[in-house]
């Protein structure tokens, strides 16, 4: 018995150490909200960590935040799908999918980062990449949309 | 009774003629599910007609269709959505909304384009720019496409 509530114990431990730094692969942000896309190109400030072609998805609590000028409810997802940014013949496309970054929002489990998760996943094999420090300094950034909700996409007009 | 009869029969002649001429504004297009997009530049045989960013949506039948291998059921609507490209310190976002293009799926109003009504909407007012001519003239282009429906985008693997 007292094996039994110890193992218990360490379970409920370690599952409540990982769902503190945890940030689920958002599966089904494909049939999300597009907010906008963006092409970064060579040069960019931000064109080793995301550079290519990205679109950005926002789950239904995430629209809702958008809309309320970036107040988000726990709950909210919002998805940057990464590609390789293929330039061709006078035009742009998509090329390889690069990765899957993920701000999700959970006031309680995120109270470090203001409320905001992140997360970097490869897009075939779903392994998240970031760690706790990484996660931080993509808040670092972040920080200065504070007064829209953390998040720098809007919605277009 | 007769000169009711005789309005009446005028009546359905006259939304029936504008039926078969008409695509609708795709009005909740932008909660439709986003298959691509795309930016095409200046040299680009399109730049004229479609040049800037673009995005496809699908609607659920259109979507359907898609993942159909391009067997596209009548009420399927597929829009590309195109914006002002904007090029600016190593980066492409989207500027003004240059224009709302529609393919809509309707094999009898549409029978003399092999089912697929083409228009192209401005933006702001809605207004249609298309007359038959010209949508004939989309279809030309996109017949190349029979086996994939007339269809040139593809959803993503």
């Amino acid at each position: 018995m007292k094996r039994t509530l110890l193992a218990c114990l360490l379970l409920t431990a370690a599952w409540g150490a990982a769902a503190d730094s945890h940030v689920a692969f958002p599966t089904t942000y494909r049939g999300d909200f597009h907010v906008k896309s963006m092409v970064i190109q060579q040069g960019h400030p931000l064109f080793e960590a995301v550079g290519g072609m990205h679109h950005l998805y926002a789950n239904k609590k995430a629209l809702a935040g958008y809309k309320a000028g970036g107040k988000f409810a726990d709950g909210a997802v919002i998805t940057f799908d990464l590609f390789e940014a293929v330039a061709q013949d006078n035009a742009i496309a998509e090329g390889a999918h690069k990765a899957v970054l993920v701000m999700a929002r959970d006031s309680r489990k995120f109270k470090a980062t203001d409320g905001w998760g992140y997360q970097v996943f490869d897009p075939k094999t779903r392994k998240a990449s970031l760690d706790a420090k990484a996660a931080a300094e993509c808040h670092a950034c972040h920080l200065q949309q504070k007064d829209k909700g953390f998040v720098f996409s809007a919605l277009r007009d």
